[in-house]
């Protein structure tokens, strides 16, 4: 099946989901306004963006197993195994919605962020909390009588904790409004992204097909996670870099992190090694909303090679990360070919 | 064990609940700046109201197994009934720390709303999810090994959606900023408030002891349903009255609905009864921010005597409740006990 297919029969899930989401609020008496207000705001936030999370629960489950592709799952099988992955788009959903409204940002996937809707506004926020209750009620609707069914919900717990502390300390070390590079550290950077990104992109989904596949070993998952959270922060690295040094062609969009004060990787690497009369650069045009002072950064960015030195992290964690594979314990089931998967999907991305 | 020592006893075990929460984040390696913020908000946010709820769920379970008074339960018990009246009073702060900012609202408790306070901002929309995700820290460090755990869970989850509900149309009935008295009814109104309050500050509190008690048989918890929604939405209709009717010595604030367009028990009553001279008086000044347009409200609700409507109201409802209460089926070990506690926190409250 090819990838647009895969994407298109995800898609085909969804509506039942909102059907069956909608049939709650209908059987508690909600009004007919209110329902169509919950079923707008689930589409309006859910589907639209890449799906690769959702959908690599599938994926990852059909390795697991050793199906070869999606055509070898029955359709219970299948349906089952996206309604996870639409949790965890859900869960995305939740997330964004709020740090579109924190970050006062104008658009996302192409369209006025949801808070920016006429009427919407900061109901945006009861919105948001009902994208994250839906999560649940999918989870009781189709795995309760499921013995991994309260780990399922344990994990979903667990990270979103796990991103809302990541939120937390990056709202607190990079406001919107308020520049202080003396707060940023690659350190700092590297808690951040492993929190706020790499647990609910990279672990949840590889998490959740296990549980399903009935690979639920400790350990197993500790093999997961040990490779998922450094490749989730590859992956967040990599994006700051194509921020700044991707061309608009390739990543289609035009960065804006050194304008938006972002706690970014290529920022936190230049603050390491520049000299005292680069930082005061920094400090004065890093984070400013003009296209001057962007442009400042940018040069400065170019001149201490911030380039070169991401090339050189890639190579490095590409083949830390491979080893780290090439030596994962198969013994009670678990496939090193799942975190392949996830590693060809971001090793030299461009977009 | 008077009121107050009760809850000085209560209050007491907070302070640990935070001291657990923060080793959570402190094991995730979380910076300490951090660690302060999260800490800042819980101790900001949870306490400082009456604490009803919270108290009202270790009430509930001293009835149920034949307590005479807090005295009576061991330290452990104790500690994990009121670990379980702090998931509530959390919960509630999560909504409240949302529902302010929806409201635009400028001062909670005798100070200002989270979300005003230097440096917070929108952050407080993280800061809400967090005070949500604190619920499930506790219930899984405290509650993993019981059978009834994923009760719990499921219990606050159903009750969160409920709330949320409730809360999306309240804000799509009555928006802060757009006055149209026309999407007003007393059916909605009951609909608001059963959702919006008297699930999570009600029904919740004795569900939960009710499982720590082991008295979990669909039927009783149906029995303690029956009673407690329509018992939670005379609360708030009395609530809705108090904001009109009361003495503010006696409730401890100026009642504010009239112009903050509130869809209240009284306006909606008003609206039932009203001639349609009377209904033009209303849509031109309800919800107006002016205090002479809000005495027009007030004295058009005193002329159609919906303070008389109001005692009628609640002889009638404590009259029904009471005979419900009297019917309850003690066979399987619930206590109608548990219901007349809750019915005369509530009848003839001035305050
Ligand atoms: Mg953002
Ligand atoms: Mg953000
Ligand atoms: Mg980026
Ligand atoms: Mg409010
Ligand atoms: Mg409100
Ligand atoms: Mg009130």
């Amino acid at each position: 099946m090819s990838k647009e297919e895969k994407r298109e029969k995800f898609l085909s899930v969804f509506p039942k989901l909102v059907e069956e989401l909608k049939s709650i609020l209908v059987g508690y008496g909600m009004r007919g306004d209110a329902v169509q207000w919950f079923e707008n705001s689930l589409n309006y936030n859910t589907p639209g963006g890449k799906l690769n999370r959702g959908l690599s629960v599938v994926d990852t489950y059909a390795i697991l197993t050793g199906k070869g592709s999606f055509k070898d799952l029955s359709d219970d099988e299948y349906f089952k195994l996206a309604t996870l992955g639409w949790c965890i788009e859900l869960l995305q959903a939740y997330f964004l919605v709020a740090d579109d409204m924190m970050d006062k940002s104008i658009t996302r996937r192409g369209q006025p962020c949801w808070y920016r809707i006429e009427n919407v506004g900061e109901i945006a926020i009861n919105d948001a909390f009902m994208l994250e209750a839906a999560i649940y009620c999918l989870l009781k609707n189709h795995f309760k009588k499921e013995s991994y069914y309260v780990d399922l919900i344990e994990l979903f717990h667990d990270v979103t904790f796990q991103t809302e502390l990541g939120q937390l300390l990056d709202l607190i070390t990079a406001p919107e409004d308020n520049v202080d590079l003396s707060k940023f550290s690659l350190e700092k950077h590297s808690f951040i992204v492993r929190f706020k990104t790499a647990y609910y992109s990279f672990y949840l989904p590889v998490a959740l097909a296990m549980y399903v596949a009935g690979i639920t070993d400790a350990k197993d998952l500790k093999q997961a996670q040990d490779v998922l959270i450094p490749l989730g922060e590859y992956f967040q690295i990599q994006d700051d870099y194509l921020d700044c040094f991707g061309k608009p062609e390739d990543i289609g969009k035009i960065g804006t992190d050194i304008q938006d004060n972002k706690c970014s990787w290529v920022v936190n690497t230049a603050l390491k090694i520049c000299t005292p009369e680069q930082r005061t650069l920094l400090d004065e045009n890093y984070g400013k909303k003009d296209a001057e002072s962007e442009k400042k950064c940018k040069q400065l960015f170019y001149d201490l090679k911030i380039n070169d030195m991401y090339h050189e992290y890639e190579e490095g964690i590409a083949k830390e990360l491979k080893e780290k594979i090439a030596n994962v314990d198969e013994s009670r089931g678990f496939k090193g070919d799942v975190l392949t998967a996830f590693l060809e999907k971001v090793y030299k991305r461009k977009k």
